[in-house]
């Protein structure tokens, strides 16, 4: 019996055996089955979970592999810091603060380097500042006399402390200086604080500066050295990846409703390159905690100084907006309503031609921001598209007579009967049509967005002088 | 002349006298004339700017007030740690040390109850962990011989932390322990490094971990006493402020379209209103961030150990997924395209009960989450809803039957002379109503799209057992 029904679990065996006649060995053999059982489940399950994570790890290298360069980077910066900690003379020099070079490389390194030189900027500056307001409120508080300065160093450190604390709810502070801001309270702190014990405050600021200095300077020199990642150019990545995830899921979407194969017969998952766009609705805080980076960072590249970064922005939020509608044109095509076929025969061609222009126009895009040149095309494909706009208006204006053509005619004895002898014929079903309709009107709605995109990218080429276009035999 | 043009700059003024007869006075006077109101304009435009930066902070202050108590309870906090570290006693107990209990203060000090313990937990844990590891790794290392041993703790270092680094990149360790990695990382490496200098590392240690406790339970203390600010409860308000965001939003914009102003008579901004939704579209990473965060905290008001914060941000997920629609209608209301009045007024009242309908289930959706009792008309509210989907389908289906009502109907002249005698009223424009019927359809699909915020909040009802709702005068 235990060996017959061997998968079952021990719960199971008990209610059995309580059933029947109770035999000490069959309870006694098959307890230890089932926590055999039991324990190969645990160590199957255990196992499935560390080959699941380890899956995910190793996905998230061969996804990136600039992120395993990042680790050793981070290594390498801290053996050298650890090395100045170990060589004597450096350690005489800057004494037991070395250890502030240590803590500036593991906390100022970030991924990519407008990251990392806005971090090293804040915690240097802010350190500056809270040392030298440090200092006159000690200066001041010692002038109130021994017993009044605790007091007086007490409300200073609190006002000046709650109100640098308040400036970090500001947006625009938090966005580009809320490490600085706690930096400075953190300095300021430690300055009034332990100046109360101690004297040497300016040697004390010394040190700490120029400790932060060795290590804020070795995280930017090695960030930007050894396999450096842009910030600017992450964001110029994510802005081009967003429109060509937003024209090949327009595309797809198109193509998968009319059941057209040839549009994406070099695709081999349709339905997953159709939902691409899903990522592009929430890249926003991405963006824009890529584009507040890129602004510290120096000229690298094909990106100047004062490169027009906050315009990717903007083309990014257009970009947006068409997405806003391709979710709903999408949940549209999943619709349960299924419009009549011969309908969607009519409107097909001149759908698949507006999705596949509106596409063009998009991949043309991301081809000039990706480029950084001029496109010599860009207005005719603008024409084209707009032109299949005016196709699929027309191909609509035509449908109730091509309904009409399509349908049998209706006999004169029914149009004698019937008070108003054209309903039969008129009233077609518009709630079959319905998605139909919001198809063909979302898609237009989204050339009419991509106008919007065309604009903002022709924005950063007039900002950043993009060059004009090379010849299409050099593209 | 220098008086009557007055408001002219000094780059003006000079082309003007280049042109004529030079006057030695005329380009003094200019120029000082010119120099006062640059001055001016300066001063004024300084003086703008302050005023605009201080109603921005007034207006944070004034949004959320406890944003002014978090900055005391801040400077409260430290001026209590501060209160430690002068007192001799603890002074000579806790030694130089002490220093880090202030940095725990202002490092873990965050907004909300649970981003501070998940913070002071995530520093407490990995010091502890870190601590441990580096002592292992310190002792191993020693047991390599004196020459060997810099090396040996070198090669470790570097693997632990290029390890411990590339841990950060993993979302879900990003999103919970992102704080204490680092602060892994950077405890391992002081107790290793500079364990290669002192050997009172367990002293160290002990110190370490003993200022951050009375810094972290310094910080968890005040934060839950004084007016304590939960994420979990900010959590609830956000997605109960969405849903009711979205139900203005919807009635806002059908009732704007269709001209109807009754339904907005007690709102004396309805375009305001009808935006109100745009935020909406990017909150998803305040909601997920607020939901870690809730995680962490203890029991307070209604909500009690393992509350399914992750429910809230499914309710939270299909709430934007409305949203989205929402979008996409608001830009066909907004189209250029107007529909044929008579059509407009024939779906009129029909659009405006459903839409009326689906903001009644979004505001009752939004008062059980509120109240966090279950309702007790909400499958009644659903019931009208679709109701009046049905009706609106009714409209449209019965549309062109009342357009032949509405049109003069075809004279048999013209039925005789042409091939399909239904054309001239059956071809009415469909491009013309196009944005009409989108509208309609987009209202049909937001009503579908409630659907899953009622299952959604449902499920929250049963997951946290919500109580049943109580009278209706009682509400």
């Amino acid at each position: 019996m235990a060996n017959t029904n061997g998968t079952s679990n021990g719960l199971e065996w008990t209610v059995t055996i309580s059933d029947g006649t109770p035999d000490e060995q069959v309870v006694e053999s098959s307890w230890i089955c089932s926590a055999w059982i039991g324990l190969l489940g645990l160590i199957l399950a255990l196992k499935l979970k560390v080959w699941r994570f380890w899956e995910k790890i190793r996905k998230l290298a061969v996804d990136d592999p600039r992120r395993i360069f990042h680790c050793f980077k981070v290594g390498l910066a801290l053996t050298l810091v650890s090395l100045c900690y170990y060589m004597r003379p450096l350690y005489d020099g800057v004494g037991g603060t070395a250890m502030w070079a240590i803590f500036t490389v593991i906390v100022v390194f970030e991924y990519t380097v407008g990251a990392t030189i806005s971090k090293g900027l804040n915690r240097g500056m802010a350190t500056l500042v809270a040392g030298a307001l440090g200092f006159i409120v000690h200066w001041l508080a010692s002038q109130s006399g021994e017993k009044a300065k605790p007091v007086v160093l007490g409300v200073f450190v609190f006002l000046i402390v709650s109100t640098a604390t308040f400036l970090r709810f500001i947006p625009t502070v938090k966005a580009r200086f809320d490490y600085g801001v706690l930096i400075f309270i953190l300095t300021f702190s430690l300055v009034s604080i332990s100046g109360h014990r101690e004297d040497e405050l300016f040697e004390l600021a010394h040190q700490r500066l120029s400790t932060i200095a060795i290590g804020g300077f070795m995280c930017i020199f090695i960030s930007i050295l050894i396999c450096p990642v842009w910030a600017g150019e992450e964001l110029h990545r994510l802005i081009t990846c967003n429109i060509e995830k937003l024209a090949d899921s327009l595309d797809g979407c198109v193509a998968e409703y009319f059941h057209e194969s040839g549009n994406i017969a070099d695709n081999k998952e349709p339905g997953q390159k159709s939902q691409g766009y899903k990522s592009v609705l929430n890249s926003k805080a991405t963006e824009e905690s890529l584009a507040n980076f890129a602004r510290w960072e120096p000229p690298h590249g094909r990106f100047w100084f004062r490169h027009p970064w906050k315009q990717y922005l903007k083309i990014a939020a257009a970009t947006r907006c068409c997405t806003y509608r391709l979710e709903a044109l999408n949940s549209s095509i999943n619709s349960e309503i299924k419009a009549p076929e011969f309908m969607k025969k009519h409107l097909s061609d001149a759908c698949i031609k507006l999705s596949s222009q509106s596409s063009t126009v998009l991949k043309e895009l991301a081809t000039t921001t990706k480029r950084m040149r001029r496109s010599s095309n860009i207005e005719f494909l603008v024409g084209e598209m707009n032109g299949a706009v005016e196709d699929l208006r027309n191909a609509l204006e035509s449908l109730p007579y091509q309904l009409q053509l399509l349908l049998p005619p209706p006999s004169i004895e029914t149009m004698e009967e019937e008070e108003n002898p054209c309903i039969s014929t008129i009233n077609f079903p518009l709630t079959e049509v319905m998605p139909l309709v919001v198809i063909t009107s979302l898609l237009i709605e989204i050339a009419g967005r991509i106008q919007g995109v065309v604009d903002a990218v022709n924005e950063l080429a007039g900002l950043s002088s993009f060059k004009p276009a090379v010849d299409a035999e050099l593209r």
